[in-house]
């Protein structure tokens, strides 16, 4: 029987990484919001990896936390382990990974859940998503419960007619034995939806009783952990130690003499999965010249002897699982725990939204996570965190946050959602970001949070903090700039370094823009008078060494801008401007994109057509004026 | 595919609260032992009432630790909030009772299976039980492993065909959104055995941020609290306090109203329910009398905000469960954050097993917990032990352990459940042992911890710490039977009490045994020499104080232990006695009592029937003789 449950402002579904963003931000940006999800004891779950951060998504948690988001402070207050990645290289790769201790996250994240002024959580199984015309107006679960909302977030993960697969066995499930979601999936057939058929998989796990560490290389933790929220009251934590081997020649054989059991081969996967998270059997496959893959070991909690086999996913068969993961150094008597799986999704082509999260057919509706057909906690919570964000701007009436490609990775991110669509479970890399110069893990405060605090995402105390730390970055490159010296006051500096002595009188900044001067040696020199904490100085020293590069990115930006200003009018008929080829009018349509700068990034459409497009906006500018 | 997986002496099926003891008890004991279960972030989970203990089942803690168990252990690890409950009444009814915190509870348990030395956790799914001939020879999962063992122990709860109802709302499912078993019960079947449909439920959960408690009465934990474990290596914890509320007459009205939509008389449910445990609905149509019904309010852990409505277990529709809770003093605003359920679940008829808790039919398969028809974490935990104990006595050869009626709460369980089967979910209570004056909380160590050294589980080190408990105690008791005091040495000790002054020379062992003298006095009065701890004072006063009822239970025991020594021969074919009546001779052919005590409790066997069997033995034992 149906009931009606309650109403609120903003309804979330599912309390996973994006879900769980997603109901904070909307929650303290002040909107009464529901969420719903199947189990409670799963909150924040990571059936995957036990790990938050690495390349590019790292730096994703620290513009979620610039934003006010909840994933870094989460994961700075329970890791096991954090390194700073690619700290030999420059700062535009550098990255935050934290070891994450599963359990711990995942019940911390549910009790700042259940202690949000603003939310309701609610243990619920949602099978239909309620409408009114052409916007959401609220969802039915599975006990006939009817909550009203003016707007849905739906952050479903891999559970929507989710599929177990371990090679030859399949049974209907969710994540890690879960209950699946069923329904839902008609429910946004019915909408009008095109859902694709997507997988991901994830690795046995062993008991740590039952590895041999002696011959095993050590993967510690940094002596001096960094954080990624950008705070002063989080405590270090002690660090635990992951490992590293490698698959033997042995593995390979025993993956090759299997590959007819495989599923992904033997063609009983339908949906496809993501290349850059590849299985041991496609690496085995796909790089056959490869003697052997990196296998790191690594804990999943500090109260659990359960280790993590990265590099290993798989769905083979449960007996080739244990005989392969024995053909590896130090894991020849191991104890599997669990074996690893794959799992099938129904997900959303993502092209059917808009840079909001909004889909375009049902307004009020928005879709985060992996239910948008990316892959990765780092992702999710990035998308929750953006479309709980704008949900609350459009249920207060204020106009949506969109961030820019050159803004934020979770710019990038969206952009080539929502733009470009993907074929298989997107992740974010380095390499999608254009201005990576710009887009750097120190700088993700400097980047968004005055943008979190005007959303009233970012408390005014944490905003403050950031305003000081910034004038006090800005006084220093001040004081770099204006205190020269002289070729003799730095002889000592370059005494014995194999470069030329400098010759003319020159600033602090000129100085410090040398490769061989570090900000250790400036303050040697010429000491500030005040103390400045690590986190200024390198930011000052990073600012001005990189200052050339990036303000030629920003010019780049600055060009690119121009076209992303050039706003297509809203009912635009792609289809009728003349001169447009065939694809392009085909796919515009399909994406709408709001500017010509979208509309440049959309797959099939050349150079040509933007040209096009731009020529009959102007005309139709001078018409509107003519008419006008 | 089937494969081979591995060669174990007990293989447990389900880590729940018997299989996890059943596991630990069997490794311990030196047996190779595997532990499947269905999901590894499930281990020892409470789905119901966060607490362990009470009446009866408290005791049954103790004795499942002095026997060299886990639960009370794990239990003063983690608790919440500890009491010792009827502290005003004799020492047979008290009973601790610990607040548990859910979560950790399961993850110390967890780590414990993983950190034991001979036994090995593994996911799985059990499908099948592998037999030879009549006896059980492995199991097989869902991903075709084939286990070999020469003992199996099944503990599979709730989850054979589990089936959760809310309302008119039901669906497959293990308790908590697990994954059901659902093959498992055919293999049962095929082996021979009568199953039964039984359920039980649970109560909604609530927000702890949305309860009122100003009006509401505190439960406080003990200012010095008990702990369960006879160790002394336990640190003290901090205390959560618990709420009493009660249901008013606008509950009883909404359950009324609605009790056409509840499953349990919709004739939704098949399965039987526990009459001691009923839902709330079932208290109110019972109890029509009744104006109210206790509802107490407590917490799940020390890091969430979800907590526990005692008292309020229900089935009714999700709509109903939130008017029902708001219609409670303190909960006029609660939300709700999971409802209520009930669940349905196939269960062994537990007269099928032996007193040693292996089946009649299939030998060396043994059933233990709430598949064997009990309900409650302490029922299934001391079940669990024994049936862990007897699949290791018997891999290693030697004589099963029995429990007396007399020696323990288990004793009595088990009895129960074999002799007199049980026609809902069995639970222990203290009217349900006839020698509860000897089954105490104070004393489980003095009757179990001999045995638990001597079977191999319980350790050295803490067998020796009783021996020197149990040293102290004799002597102190020695010392108060051999000290004597004249009169006037107790004058002052009896002055202001309305009692007669001792008029002769007595010993401070006679003093003791007055009511209106305890221990403390006696310590003023002439204190030992060597310091005694409280637990040492503590069993000598209740030794002394109630020697002379124990003495009249011990004498009653005797002369039923005669009868339980008089052992029925093994074959016995009691169809084929003159002189039973029908109803004796079925009953009897059934069960296949052990001995003539145990053929005295079976269900229609008469004291007529008793005669009959002893003449019958007694002229079959002389035609042995003139026979032999
Ligand atoms: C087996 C496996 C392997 C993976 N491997 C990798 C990997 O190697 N690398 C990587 O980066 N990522 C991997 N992932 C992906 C990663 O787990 C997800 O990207 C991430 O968890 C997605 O977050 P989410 O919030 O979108 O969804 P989830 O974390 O899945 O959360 C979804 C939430 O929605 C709830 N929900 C679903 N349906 C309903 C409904 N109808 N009503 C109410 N609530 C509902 C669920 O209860 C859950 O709380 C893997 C995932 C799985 C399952
Ligand atoms: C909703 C609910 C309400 C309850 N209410 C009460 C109450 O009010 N009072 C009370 O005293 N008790 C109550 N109980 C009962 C209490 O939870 C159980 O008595 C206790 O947990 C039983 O312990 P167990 O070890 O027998 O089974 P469980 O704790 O259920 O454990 C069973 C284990 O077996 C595993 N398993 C099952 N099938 C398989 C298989 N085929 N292969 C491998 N593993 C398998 C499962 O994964 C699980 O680990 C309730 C239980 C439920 C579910």
């Amino acid at each position: 029987m149906r009931y009606r449950a309650g109403i609120y402002d903003v309804i979330v579904i599912g309390a996973g990484h994006a879900g769980s963003e997603a109901a904070l931000a909307s929650a303290r940006m002040g909107c009464k919001t529901l969420l719903l999800t199947i189990n409670l004891d799963t909150i924040a779950f990571m059936p995957c990896n036990p790990s938050i951060g690495g390349p590019a998504k790292g730096i994703v948690v620290r513009e979620i936390d610039a934003l006010g988001g909840q994933m870094g402070y989460n994961t700075d207050l329970t890791y096991l382990q954090m390194r700073l990645l690619n700290t030999g290289k420059g700062p535009a790769v550098q990255a935050l990974r934290a070891q994450s201790d599963k359990a711990s996250y995942g019940r911390l994240m549910k009790q700042t859940l259940e202690n949000e002024p603003n939310l309701t959580l609610k243990q619920g199984m949602v099978e239909e998503i309620l409408t009114a015309g052409d916007r959401a107006s609220g969802v039915r679960t599975n006990t006939g419960a009817e909550y009203e909302g003016r707007a849905i977030v739906l952050t479903t993960g891999t559970y929507l007619r989710g599929r177990i697969i371990i090679g030859d066995v399949s049974y209907q499930s969710g994540p890690n034995g879960q209950l699946p979601a069923l329904k839902l999936t008609d429910s946004l057939i019915d909408l009008g939806f095109s859902l694709v058929r997507f997988k991901t998989g994830t690795p046995p796990r062993v008991n740590r009783n039952t590895i041999r560490f002696e011959h095993l290389s050590v993967q510690p933790g940094d002596e001096e952990p960094l954080q990624f929220s950008f705070r002063d009251d989080i405590e270090k934590r002690e660090q635990l130690n992951c490992y590293l081997t490698y698959t033997s020649a042995a593995t390979h054989e025993i993956i090759g003499e299997n590959l007819h059991r495989a599923p992904m081969f033997s063609g009983d996967i339908e949906g496809r999965g993501p290349r850059y998270c590849p299985s041991i059997e496609d690496k085995v496959v796909r790089f056959k010249e490869r003697p052997s893959h990196q296998v790191f070991l690594e804990p999943e909690g500090r109260d659990t002897a359960e280790w993590y086999v990265q590099g290993m996913s798989t769905s083979l068969p449960e007996d080739v699982q244990v005989r392969m993961l024995r053909s590896i150094k130090g894991l020849e008597e191991v104890e599997m725990l669990r074996p690893g799986y794959a799992i099938e999704y129904d997900a959303m082509v993502p092209t059917q939204l808009d840079l909001t999260l909004e889909t375009k057919v049902i307004k009020g509706l928005y879709t985060a996570g992996q239910i948008n057909g990316t892959s990765g906690y780092e992702e999710a919570a990035g998308q929750g965190l953006m479309a709980g964000i704008n949900a609350a701007l459009s249920v207060l009436g204020r106009e949506p946050l969109i961030l820019d490609r050159s803004e934020a990775y979770i710019g990038v991110m969206i952009d080539d959602l929502v733009t470009k669509g993907t074929t298989e479970p997107y992740r974010l890399l380095t390499s999608r970001a254009e201005y990576r110069l710009l887009l750097r893990h120190d700088n993700a405060d400097a980047r968004l949070m005055e943008k979190g605090y005007r959303i009233g995402l970012l408390p005014l105390q944490r905003y403050e903090r950031f305003l000081r730390k910034q004038a006090l970055i800005h006084q220093e490159k001040d004081r770099l700039n204006k205190t020269k010296v002289q070729p003799d006051d730095v002889h000592a500096l370059f005494t014995g370094l194999s470069v030329d002595q400098p010759k003319v009188t020159q600033s602090l900044a000129q100085l410090l823009r040398r490769p061989e001067v570090d900000y250790g040696k400036i303050h040697d020199l010429r000491p500030s008078e005040v103390e400045l904490s690590d986190e200024v100085t390198s930011q000052v020293e990073i600012d001005l060494k990189y200052e050339g590069y990036v303000k030629r990115q920003e010019a780049e930006i600055e060009r690119q801008k121009k076209l992303e200003k050039k706003e297509l009018p809203v009912g635009i008929s792609f289809a009728s401007i003349r001169g447009l080829s065939n694809e392009a009018k085909e796919r515009l349509s399909a994406i709408r994109p709001r500017n010509i700068g979208q509309a440049s990034r959309v797959e099939g459409v050349t150079p040509a057509d933007i040209s096009v497009l731009l020529i009959y906006m102007e005309s139709s500018n001078k018409q509107e004026v003519t008419n006008g």
